[in-house]
């Protein structure tokens, strides 16, 4: 129950039910469940050129012919990669940070991959590079610090920030409706 | 019970909890209450200009001298106006639809302050009307109806959709991702 509860989102509760579970179930499953742990732990490290998780040395992302090289999208985690495969819009590559710059909790442009992306933007050269950032103050921060960092080789742009499609305009915070208004664009 | 039960978000638990606490209070209390509930409706109407509520024949917003009239901002509810003004981002005009285009529930453009808008709009030709309207399947075929017909007389715009601002990339939904990265801008 000590070592559960130290896994995110688990509780003392949550602990003690998925214990008895456990225990309940046959020796061979639970062998499973723990070699799976220590396998995945293993053999899944971090893609080389992007740092997404990868299980060889360059991503399957990375890896594939089919993707182009002129638009690279930077986020600050694998969760993000995932979330945008999962909209089937983007056919370029990606670059993920690892993290945002954050003073407060000692987390420096120095702790990021930052640095391997400036080198990989100057070697490559591509077209675009996309801010997929989430715009909280440490975002903010890291996006406007990135972006000046690239600058000088490409073009470089950031996501739309407006209504969420489906949101309702009397349910919208104010911030997000005042950028939405500010982000206006005209009618095709 | 039977007439409270009427009013939205009131469900038999609520209307009976509302008239026992009605019956427990003093008549003077009662009464004012229901005055009120008269005199709102007595004395509240529609601006003649903007279709906005409006104590009077034209609406604060429309009679203040400190607004701008070039722009004018259109949305389905009085509610969005009041969402907007919160903001405190928009210093033009509102126009109120009244609704969204709606087939299914009867409701052709017609029913709708569409035709005033026009007038209102080929009259004044203010440099920018922008459509503020949530981007449901109805609101949708609403924006591009009022934007066609719009469009001979002045610049028409709609505000953005993307992330919200404090959402997390992966929390947000597929198309709105996808919108959000349609949308990008370049970083100034």
């Amino acid at each position: 129950m000590e070592q559960l509860q130290r896994l995110p989102g688990v509780g003392p509760k949550s602990a003690q039910r998925l214990a008895l579970h456990i225990l309940k179930r046959p020796e061979s499953e639970v062998e499973a469940l723990a070699q799976a742990l220590i396998e995945a732990k293993k053999q899944i490290g971090l893609c080389s050129v992007c740092f997404h998780l990868s299980a060889e040395a360059v991503c399957e992302i990375c890896r594939n012919p089919n993707r182009e090289n002129q638009t690279i999208c930077v986020v600050v985690d694998s969760r993000d990669v995932i979330a945008l495969e999962k909209t089937r819009e983007f056919k370029g590559k990606y670059h993920v940070l690892g993290g945002v710059i954050s003073p407060m909790d000692g987390i420096g442009p120095e702790q990021l991959n930052i640095q391997a992306l400036v080198r990989r933007v100057s070697q490559q050269q591509p077209q675009e590079v996309i801010l997929a950032i989430s715009p909280s103050v440490e975002g903010e921060t890291t996006t406007l610090y990135v972006g000046q960092l690239l600058k000088p080789f490409t073009k470089v742009t950031r996501i739309a920030f407006g209504l969420p499609v489906g949101g309702d305009l009397e349910y919208a915070d104010e911030v997000t409706l005042a950028r939405a208004l500010e982000g206006r664009r005209e009618l095709d």
